[in-house]
Parts: structure tokens; sequence; C-alpha cells
């Protein structure tokens, strides 16, 4: 058994590879902090195509495709493609699925199902379930404002709280910890245990205050990482929240205070990095595709070139719909950790 | 490696077991040829909630409860709920698994989770990272009917393709292979392979034919899945799907014919036996809730007596969105088989 019982985390004894990651980002995302850093930043955010949703399929369909296309793979290399997104029925990664032609393991995290894949993909490959797959995640800044709040015509103002949702797409390849890979893109990154996440619900309603909604999440899933594992967050180079934001990552550093950790010394937020505060996104960026480009382009590539020697990926997921908003419902969210590390060589 | 490389099926070496299951339907499920085995025939399909979609959310999770409650088991003693269901960002297990608290792993297959589940939570059960773990699925008519078709209010009328989207919920408990259960619902019930899904698209367009759409995803999962294994359909007491309807198994016998293969004699379809001709559902039940309540009523039991030797269970989903139609896409679809036997002693 590779997790204790009645505990969330688990190890992977075989450490899964990372060997490859794409990113494809929106021309706001492409002028933020990390702007250099991701393999494509469109100039046309509808990618010539008749809507914005067709867009954002194309753009995961694009990065999972480059992702393989950077080791000399092909789609009909992989043994599964997990993948995930916002929009209802999880259109993008469907459609995008039907491109690809690979098998296909539809997720739905919210925006934490980069790292919801990242653990399923890891727990199915040690299990000798997989030799080489590809966990996709990717959001769209106008597929979603029309998705969960309103029409962009309206030009509807920004609350304080508010995050802009990323338009971007991410694409890891994982493969089993024995594969032999030419030409990695990354020669040294083993997937070691993640944490799977527990439904959090601390009664927030307002569908622009995500960063509140998911705080609880993160800190429940970060807390029992480090408690269930014996260890302190120095432990990790950077805790790496998804999408939490300024004021999420706030009350994330009170709700783990309370627990008796301090984490703000190691944390970073995705959503926090990706935009500077002169880009005006309030509170930084949110959605699937902000975790997913941000670890392609930027933590993996520091793991691989040894700024950090370990990372836990922490992606926070708001459980969400229009129609359970507009019924009164409170968001609920659920945070899942996987654990990065340089392999001991 | 329990997978050949190109290949989709995959074997279980540990052989996880199903020990449990429970089953809620609504009224008119009920009143069906199978009214009779499902644990809870609702008598008011709001459950005296303020909607039906909080009333499909209660449903699932009253059914998972139930599956553990039969094992003298609570949420707390599992170590992973799977589940999934049709709405937008799949709200009711969302919502079901907030109240359950488990580690949820959020599923999206359409009509296919229940399949999904099994095979995802199986092969990471047999991988050491579960002893015991939930999978379940539901739908409910009146939610789905807004979701994806017309207000209920309207009164349109059925064209000749439809199907009725089943009001209910499965849960199965899923264990490790070497788990000790007392008193187990199930004695002999165990999971030995399964085949993941391609997404598949013929160009169906009509949100009313779902049976063609998802007929395509069936006969490649099931003649993969054959060819793979070097089996005839007669290895199987019954190849059951998902939710093809009457004219969806029509379509599934020619497409499967025109690759070698006759199924119809071995082959039944959850959607056709859940309601009778007199019910005029048209071409049967449909929905993630329909499969999920039919495998848990009907097709364990049926194992677990002996009536069955060995079922391939292949879940069928249409990855559609209300919206993807509207923009004039077609309609693909994805179909997931697990292999469940009764045990050799």
């Amino acid at each position: 058994m590779n997790k204790k019982k009645g505990e969330r985390s688990f190890v992977l004894p075989s450490q899964p590879r990372i060997v490859s990651s794409a990113a494809f980002v929106g021309r706001k995302e492409g002028e933020g902090p990390l702007g250099g850093s991701f393999d494509t930043v469109l100039k046309d955010d509808t990618l010539g195509l008749d809507s914005w949703e067709q867009a954002e399929s194309r753009m995961l369909e694009s990065a999972v495709r480059l992702s393989l296309a950077k080791l000399d793979k092909t789609p009909d290399d992989i043994d599964l493609f997990f993948g995930g997104d916002l929009l209802s029925q999880i259109i993008s990664a469907g459609f995008a699925a039907r491109e690809l032609r690979a098998p296909f393991i539809g997720m739905y995290g919210a925006c934490s199902t980069m790292a919801e894949s990242l653990i399923t993909a890891a727990m199915i490959t040690d299990g000798g379930f997989s030799r080489v797959a590809v966990c996709g995640a990717s959001s769209h800044f106008s597929s979603s404002e029309r998705e969960f709040r309103y029409p962009l015509e309206m030009g509807t103002q920004s609350p304080p709280t508010a995050q802009r949702t990323v338009t971007g797409a991410g694409a890891v390849v994982v493969t089993a910890g024995d594969e032999t890979v030419k030409k990695p893109v990354y020669s040294n990154i083993v997937m070691t245990g993640g944490t799977v996440g527990r439904v959090c619900d601390y009664g927030i309603t307002d569908a622009s205050n995500m960063g509140a909604a998911m705080a609880p999440a993160a800190a429940s899933t970060i807390c029992a990482h480090l408690e269930e594992n014996g260890l302190v967050p120095e432990y990790y180079s950077r805790i790496i929240t998804g999408d939490l934001g300024i004021f999420g990552s706030e009350l994330l550093y009170e709700l783990c205070r309370a627990k008796g950790w301090e984490i703000e010394r190691v944390h970073d937020d995705c959503g926090v990095m990706i935009f500077s505060k002169e880009q005006k996104t309030v509170c930084g960026g949110s959605g699937c595709g902000c975790c997913a480009s941000v670890l392609s382009a930027h933590i993996l590539p520091e793991l691989e070139n040894g700024n950090y020697e370990r990372v836990l990926f922490v992606a926070t997921g708001a459980l969400l719909s229009p129609l359970s908003s507009l019924q009164g419902e409170s968001i609920p969210s659920i945070a899942h950790a996987a654990v990065l590390e340089r392999r001991s060589v």
C-alpha cells in the first residue's frame, strides 16, 4: 500500500518522470512577467476560428501535440490522455481528445484539473498501466467570462476581489520511472507523491471572489500533506498554489497559521506570478490554464535547472456552476497536490 | 506493464473486488421492468429540496452512503470517491463530495462516467493507492432536459430517436483484491481488466439522437477489446452497453458486423432494459444514472448469483455541451469498458 489508511497522501515508489511540457498563452499573458517563457503567445485569441470555445480547444490540442513533438513523439505514441477544463461538459478537452485520437480519461476539478490529472496519471503510471501519458488543461478569458459571469459586451467592472481567467493551455508528458526517453526536455524531474483533495466549503457565494472560496481547500490539502508526511514547509523549495490570487493567498496564510504552519516564505501562486500589477488584473490570474501554463513554462524549467529542488504543486478548483450560483448555492472548492522533485542521481 | 504498447486494453493482476452497491431511481424507473431491484424508488423526484439539481446531488450522495452502510462503513472509511454526472461543472458529484467529505477525484465522461470511474478506480486500486473506493454517477430527467434540450414547461414532443434521461444514481464499492470485508454484499465479483475509450465522431449533430452519436464509440471499444484480448463475443455472458437505446443498439450491431463481429446474441443495453415499451420512452433510457443504477440493481446481483459468469460493461458517453451544439459542433462520443467476473474459487 502506497498510502496509509485514513490519510490522503500517497507515495509513488516507481517515481514517474516528467519529461516534457508545452504552454500556449494569450497576448496579455505573453506581456506578463513570464511572457518570455511560454512556447507560444497567441496574436489572435480566436486562432482564426469561429468561437473562443473552439480556440480554447485548439490551444489545448496544440499544447499536447507540441509537448510530444519535443520528444519526437505524436499522440499515437501515448497510452493515455488525462484532460479537462472549466467549460460545461469539458468541451475543450473533449474536442481536443477527438482530434488527438488518444485514449482519454476526462477529468473535472475546475482549476485544480492540472494537479488532479497529474496525480491520477502518476498513480496509474506507477501501477503499470501507462508508459507515456499526457496531462493537459486549458482555460480562456473570453469563454470563461461568458460561461461563469457576464457577456464581455456588457463591459462589467471588476470588483476588488476579481481575478482574470488566463487564456492558456499547458500539457505535461508523464512517463514510467524506467521508461527510456531519447532527448527528454527534462532529464531530472520525478513525481514522488501527492495528496488527494477533499471538498471544502466556507460558504462563499460571490463568483467574483474565487480566491476566498478556494483558500480553505488549499490550506486543508497543504496542512494534511505536511502533517501526514511529517514535513515542515521549508522541506520544499516552493509550495506553489494554482490561482488563489493576491487576496486568496493572504487568506491561505491565515488559515495555515491557525493550524500552526507558516508557509508565506516558501509560497508562490501561479495566479500572482503570471501578471504584473501594472497589467491591472486586480487579484491576478485564474483558470485551469493558469497553473497549467506556469507549471510548464516556469516551475518545470526551474526544477530542471536546479533552482528548485522540490516543489509542492497545489492546484485549487472552485466547484461551482453558473446554475448552482443562480440557485444560491455556495462555492465549494478542492485542491490536489503533486510532489515534483529533482531526481537524486 | 499491465497493458501492451499501442493497445487500449489492460489487465488487473490483483483483481480488485466489487463488494457492495446501491441504486436510487425515480418513480418512472421504479415502474419499469427492473423496478423491484432498486434500493430506493423516489416518490418525489425533488426529494423535497428546492431544485432538481439539488435532488440529483442528494440522490448520488445517498447512493454512496447506502452502498457503504451495507458494509457497516461510512464515507470516512473510504480512500477515494470517484464521481461525475452530466451537469455543467459536475455539480451533482461536486456537492455530493462536499457532503461526503471523502477525497474526491471528479470525472467527466458524460454517460460513460460509471465505467470511466470504475476503470480508473480499478487501476489506482491495483497500483496500491486505495483499499476501499466508491464510484458513483447520477442523472436526473428534469435537470438534464433543461440543461441539454428544452425547458420541461414547453412540453416539447420527442422525436423518434429520443431517449429519456433516467432519474437515478448508482454507487459501487471497489476494494483491493486482498481486502478483508466483513459481510460483503457481493462475495464473488472481481474486476479483471478493461479497455479505455477513444473519442469517436461520425458527425451526428442532433442532440435527440444520442444513440447514433454513441454507437461508433461503443463499437470501437468493444471491437478493440475483443481483438486486443483475442476473444469472441460469446466469451462474455453478456456485453452490456450503457444507454444506446433501441436505435443505437441496432447501429452498434451494424458497426460491429462491418468489423466482423456478431454481438447481438450476447448484447444488452441498460437504456433498453430499464423501461418497458409500454412506458413510452421512445428509444429507452439514457444518462449517467441509467447504467449506474442498472449495474447496481441488476448486473452485479446477476454476477453474484451465478446467472452471469463474465460481463463486459461498456458505458457510452456523448461529449457535447448545449453551447457546442448551438455553435454547430457535432457530437463526439466515448465508451469505456470494464470486465466484471465471478471469481474463480
